[in-house]
């Protein structure tokens, strides 16, 4: 696509058809600025086939706020829209509407509150409320959806396996596996839910980060086609990067040749006064080969190099390797714990796709305003778990006396969560599920929805991604073991107050068929 | 992101770290400019958890080609480049070689022969040959991976669901689930694989479609919470639309309130003049719903109202809803072939992210110039499957007396594969696996790689989107069906010529660990 024609596609525009005649419909009915609230949420944790993640890592916000700011109807959008058809041929879109589309077609109007980016969020939670006229608010659901959805399913599989690989360095290897233009945000929620470093240059600068990586098989292959052999690539990269020296060792026979050969280029460079970096295994039997790479670089003396594995890396498979590693090294010499702690992984395509083909992220009318309040609106469902939780609610996150996250409560707007002296917590959806919690089991309680977005203007300066990094830290840390578990996690408890639960009892009665 | 943030991220260095620190080695070495030749193909079929492709639809050449045209070494590039540091803090990259990058370092040297976009391609076969100095060549790596791989995966799948749905409209209206700015390049590759349309409204416009939807639930709730109901919301949009009136009749309940509805509408519009659409089906149980719906249709005049089935639709569910239908629809008085050729397909996610986590194609040094002629390179492995097919290669298709495709070949430069009396074919792995193919059973020889790129300069036109879905419908309906079959489909053959065959064998036993 040509830059022209891209910015064409991603402003304005980057937004469902159906979005854009309903808003012509509401504008000719005086309903196009009747203010509406909007809640994102997702139903289901990310499903990775034959396992579920119990808690998801909240990212995109920051660049869904860029791209509001820039979305507008510009000339090459109205262009466009004019030259829109109906079946029989007349125009779609009439010189009215899009007279005001121009005029007033922006998301200056729109008020956001939203958790903060890098927090740990969970399903059937509200993480974003969007609040404006609600035509604007119409059209911003596709784009909030395509910002927020695909990072968010990144960032939790980033703290997934930087989970599984016990905190060890983790570099996202992914572009060339990335959704095309997707990369770049992927590459941005993986930083924020626990990668270290990317191999993806540009955006690693953009986002404050030195990109990272070694080199290609095709150097080895190169320089063994011109005779030079292994070694002569090795002892190329070492000269041309003596304090970075990290060596591919699996082009030709990872033990017979890669290990030897880069032992001997460290001896050389340790000689001339630098200390390498380590060697990069990237094919065959990870855990086994890590071993015994291991041995033979302690028995040389280089018991500190890094040993980074890639190669179809998960979090399973990360699980796995040290399992075997701890099982097996002890029959080759080798300390298991010393040899985790020297390991690094490079995760492209499981990282970068999440493995899990979508976060199921959905952006539901909640309320209406009317008389000067807000009128609670509900889609029933068949599902009861798909009926919405409607009407004007704030969420508080409640930590028991450990300081570990217990329960995220939806509440009324004006209910006192923070001080009154029970809480009555009903399941959203089994009826005889009710508990009360006293103020002698609640450490502290801290509502999770921050004022981000007044009409268009923000609330909140950005702040480095290290800082969301820290947040997602932070929050793995106060939530219990058993939700945090790779597979088949314990439940996190999502509740209402009574008035909310009330509240959607009532409106469910309403809701009969009409006409 | 910021606009320009953006241009600087998905420029140049849109690539990984490793292809620049590679570069400069090579730059260092005077190898820089020896020109190579890479070949991307794909390993394996994309794989759907429980099931698996047959054959692959290649897009996404012509924006790859956009990109080289676009991505240079500017005052940007150069500036970030320079503030990178090693370990030790020093400039990573040199003046020289940012000098030479700023001056060559564009793809204007790059040539490519490639598969025509929309034909069906298979696993192991090289669909681009790109050909140009090293490091350039090595350079576009990433973005060339970046740019093929997610298109592909994606028109394959839209190939498996419009067939699974017996050529019925498809339409895609996957933006809120796609992987942020990916979403463009999927729609494109959705529109080549065999959608009709899409619901994303920019890039729909730029591919010269029209967009496509319907109208959102939140309209209805709206008019519900009025006190309109769900009446006065269809009645509002046929009001709006009447020539083009497809109704969402889920909101309430679809059979008794949504089709009746909605039908209460049709007939009001038909008063008027208009021919309503249909309906949509958004959740629930679609094939029942589905045929009570169409006996409703019927019974009150409307036996040709389009029946739009969306939600979690993939080509496996589409083929359970029509057996369902084939089995259930004559106990509602329904007569399931006018029912089936009255649907259409919404689909979202499984398409726009494939329900697969990628398509593993690769990108694999073939050949280095040598003396005036190619030299061929070999990556062995320890899978002998991943061992690389090795050398300057062509690829021929051959057609047997039924005029279906029956094999891939892979051969010489020179070798004559259109007019040989016979062919000896090897299987790519398999010592013992070779036939001979005469004359007599081959219908006709294709050679697949068109050249496209001499020197940055294109070769082709631009052909419409229109153009690359017939390529893809022309191959199809020339493929075996047992290759096409959706679940456990036959493998489709890929050989390689007796000169291929000992080249790779020969490379084998050449490659010993050196050092």
């Amino acid at each position: 696509m040509k830059p022209a024609d891209r910015k064409l596609a991603e402003g304005l525009l980057f937004t469902d058809h159906y979005h854009l005649t309903s808003a012509q419909l509401l504008y000719r009915h005086g309903l196009h600025e009747r203010p509406v609230q909007f809640d994102y949420f997702f139903r289901r944790y990310p499903n990775y086939g034959d396992h579920q993640a119990g808690f998801c890592v909240f990212a995109g916000l920051e660049w869904l706020l860029d791209w509001m700011e820039e979305a507008r109807a510009g000339d090459a959008e109205m262009e466009l829209l004019r030259a829109r058809t109906t079946s029989t041929g007349e125009r779609l879109f009439d010189e009215d509407f899009l007279g005001w589309l121009r005029e007033e077609g922006t998301f200056s109007v729109v008020s956001i509150d939203a958790v903060l980016e890098g927090r740990v969020v969970h399903a059937n939670v509200p993480i974003v409320v969007a609040r404006g006229p609600m035509a604007m608010a119409q059209i911003l659901e596709s784009p909030l959806l395509n910002y927020l959805n695909y990072q968010t399913l990144i960032a939790t599989k980033a703290a997934r396996i930087r989970a599984a690989g016990r905190d060890r360095p983790l570099l996202e290897f992914g572009l060339r596996r990335a959704p095309e233009r997707g990369a770049s945000a992927g590459t941005r929620a993986a930083l924020i839910g626990g990668a270290d470093f990317s191999s993806s240059v540009g955006i690693s600068h953009l986002l404050g980060f030195e990109s990272k990586g070694t080199h290609a098989h095709s150097l080895v292959q190169l320089f063994i086609a011109l005779g030079e052999g292994e070694l002569g690539a090795f002892r190329a990269f070492a000269e041309a990067y003596p304090d970075d020296c990290l060596l591919l060792v699996d082009t030709v026979d990872t033990l017979e040749s890669g290990v030897p050969n880069a032992i001997r280029v460290f001896e050389e460079l340790q000689r001339k006064g630098h200390r390498p970096v380590g060697i990069r295994l990237d094919s065959g039997d990870l855990a086994y080969l890590a071993i015994r790479a291991a041995a033979m670089l302690n028995a040389a003396g280089f018991p500190d190099a890094a040993i980074t594995l890639s190669s179809s890396l998960d979090e399973l498979a990360i699980w796995q390797i040290l399992t075997q590693i701890e099982e097996e090294a002890p029959r080759y010499g080798v300390d298991p714990d010393h040899l985790i702690q020297r390991l690094v992984y490079g995760v492209g395509t499981r990282l970068i796709t999440s493995g899990s083909d979508n976060l199921d992220g959905v952006y539901k009318s909640a309320a209406v305003e009317s008389d000067g309040g807000w009128q609670p609106l509900l889609k029933v469902s068949e599902s009861p778990a798909k009926t919405l939780n409607p009407g004007d609610k704030r969420v508080w996150r409640i930590y028991d006396r450990r300081e570990t996250a217990t329960v995220d409560v939806l509440a009324g707007a004006t209910e006192d969560v923070e001080t009154a002296a029970a809480l009555e917590l009903h399941h959203p959806v089994r009826e005889d599920a009710s508990r009360i919690l006293t103020r002698e089991q609640i450490s502290s309680v801290e509502p999770l929805l921050r004022p981000t977005l007044r009409d268009g203007k923000r609330l909140l300066e950005p702040v480095p991604i290290e800082e969301m990094r820290e947040r997602c830290r932070r929050d793995l840390a106060r939530l219990d073991p058993g939700v945090r578990r790779l597979v088949n996690p314990h439940v996190y408890h999502v509740s209402l107050t009574r008035e909310i639960w009330e509240l959607k009892q009532r409106l469910v009665k309403e809701v009969k068929p009409d006409g």
